[in-house]
């Protein structure tokens, strides 16, 4: 069974964009495959050292977010990295090896440092993140990495990195991965923005369903469309590409019809859209409610996953410790 | 009691140029502080990643070597770097908070780069060594941390370390380290040059007797002093050099009198210096003899001092974590 991994930073709630532009993939994936999903804490660090959120209830928090969409402890492996201090054992033998060429060479390295100009980045973590990454997909001979285009670089050098320690230590102990593009649907936040937390312009799995409606009532429309009889162009309406992912292809006809025609009304055509959302999320909210109740320590709901993984890693490093003879 | 720590790479036998340089110390450290000595394993890899050396058999013959001058179980913490994976852990965090041109400044950065031409030293582990070596001093509290000169810009890495974290988590975690340079007396291989190992030109702790009088009587002298007639100057003579180290205020005024007048022979002055290495050595080999026949497995032997230094470094990351609130 092909291996996967794939890891969330511990930052708050997750919302509906990460539902399609990740969960729904792991949901599929946990499926088919020996899936490992984990809290990546560490690489929180990574960008926000200087002012760490409340990790210890952020990784909470999305762990229950996990549970609450059906990421399931009978089919995959949810651990934390923090709590798998192999991955950091890993992380500094990988780093011997990497040149820092490497690290320095990789396009999201200048481009994030160059974005965040209200963070400082130029730490060591953030130059490092790339070899710890590769340790965390490594560890577990990962070979199906699902990942953003953003992160299609780091894979790149993680395989480099396996192929060096292969040829200096003559060895075969890593599997190379591959990083697998998901394909994500666009779903703007509520204003047009990219969704985002702190643009207030999103919404949460784990958000009051009034709260959802009152805010998908006041989404930005076209804003050629002021009044009811003005006709609108769903194409450039963020609504519509909500009724993309949400609603069904005679929705979408019979919205495109009215909207253009100003025979339906925005409101009408929101919610549709609430109604879809309300379905999507009311199960969402009635598991981790179920969780919530049941979870007094998430560290010991999730022990048995993390000593799996963890057992699994020190199984890798006595692999890799051999090989290096150390 | 103040703590002290120190390390030593696992690169081979040490001679008694570590002796006078570093074990003569660490003697008389143990009898006063409570002494952390480990055996720098991951530190070898910063330099030796590409063709490292059989790092467990070194590990054995480090500690034995250790052993045999009298380092001694009972006074100190002998331990292995790499068996105590939070040095690891610790370093990982710590890399989240130190610039990288804070490594890059670092004096030693680029002159071991340049001097080093025959390995490859552009490796990410290379530039974060000081960061690794931070976590190492600053996991026990030392305060007092014996180093060559080339070492202090490190220690003032560390010492700014500190401070970033102390200031960015408002906290007191951490000791400040001070590097304290030991007086080395100047001790040039057999041959003259610097010596090492890999010139061939150094008497082990451990090498047979016979073969350390064969040598001695090998040894360079002052090339000007052909022949017994010849007056010799002790001043430029690597023999003299020794008898500054070993011998005593009357056997060096004799030797003087004795070369300047050329009143004695070179083999009559190296006979006298290698009757007090006899005396240095014998019973460290004595000693080394008694471990070795004691000793079947050299982790097993430190076992206790291990699990103290680890249990050390737990209780610190507990402190680390909740710093960071990880
Ligand atoms: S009717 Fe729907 S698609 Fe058209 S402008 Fe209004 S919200 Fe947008
Ligand atoms: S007598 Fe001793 S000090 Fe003088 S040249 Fe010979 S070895 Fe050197």
């Amino acid at each position: 069974m092909e291996k996967v991994l794939s890891g969330m930073r511990p930052t708050g709630r997750l919302h509906i964009g990460h539902y399609y532009g990740a969960l729904k993939n792991w949901l599929e994936l946990q499926e088919k495959h020996d899936c490992f999903y984990f809290v990546a804490d560490w690489h929180a660090l990574t960008t926000n050292y200087e002012d760490p959120e409340d990790i210890i209830e952020n990784r909470r928090q999305l762990i229950l977010d996990w549970l609450s969409v059906g990421i399931d402890p009978n089919k995959c492996t949810m651990f934390v990295q923090s709590h798998n201090i192999y991955h950091a054992e890993l992380s500094l033998l990988l780093s011997m090896l990497t040149p820092v060429s490497w690290l320095e060479r990789c396009p999201t390295y200048k481009e994030i440092k160059q974005e965040q100009t209200n963070k400082d980045l130029s730490n060591l973590g953030f130059l490092s993140y790339p070899v710890l990454m590769t340790a965390d997909i490594i560890m577990y001979n990962a070979t199906y990495v699902p990942v953003g285009e953003d992160q299609l670089p780091h894979i790149e050098i993680s395989r480099e990195i396996i192929r060096r320690f292969h040829h200096l230590y003559s060895c075969e102990v890593f599997t190379e991965p591959k990083g697998v593009l998901t394909e994500v649907p666009r779903l703007p936040g509520l204003d047009g923005r990219k969704m985002s937390k702190s643009y207030g312009n999103a919404i949460m799995l784990s958000e009051d369903l009034k709260e959802v409606e009152s805010k998908v009532k006041k989404m930005v429309t076209d804003t050629n469309r002021q009044r009811l009889k003005d006709p609108g162009n769903p194409e450039v309406c963020p609504v519509f590409d909500y009724h993309k992912v949400f609603s069904t292809e005679e929705e979408r006809e019979y919205i495109t019809k009215g909207c253009t025609s100003a025979g339906i009304g925005c409101m009408e055509c929101k919610m549709i859209l609430f109604k879809h959302m309300q379905a999507l999320l009311e199960p969402i909210q009635e598991r981790r409610r179920k969780f919530e109740a049941e979870i007094t320590d998430i560290n010991e709901f999730i022990k048995p996953m993390q000593d799996k993984a963890n057992a699994e890693a020190a199984c890798m490093m006595e692999k890799v410790r051999k090989a290096l003879k150390i």
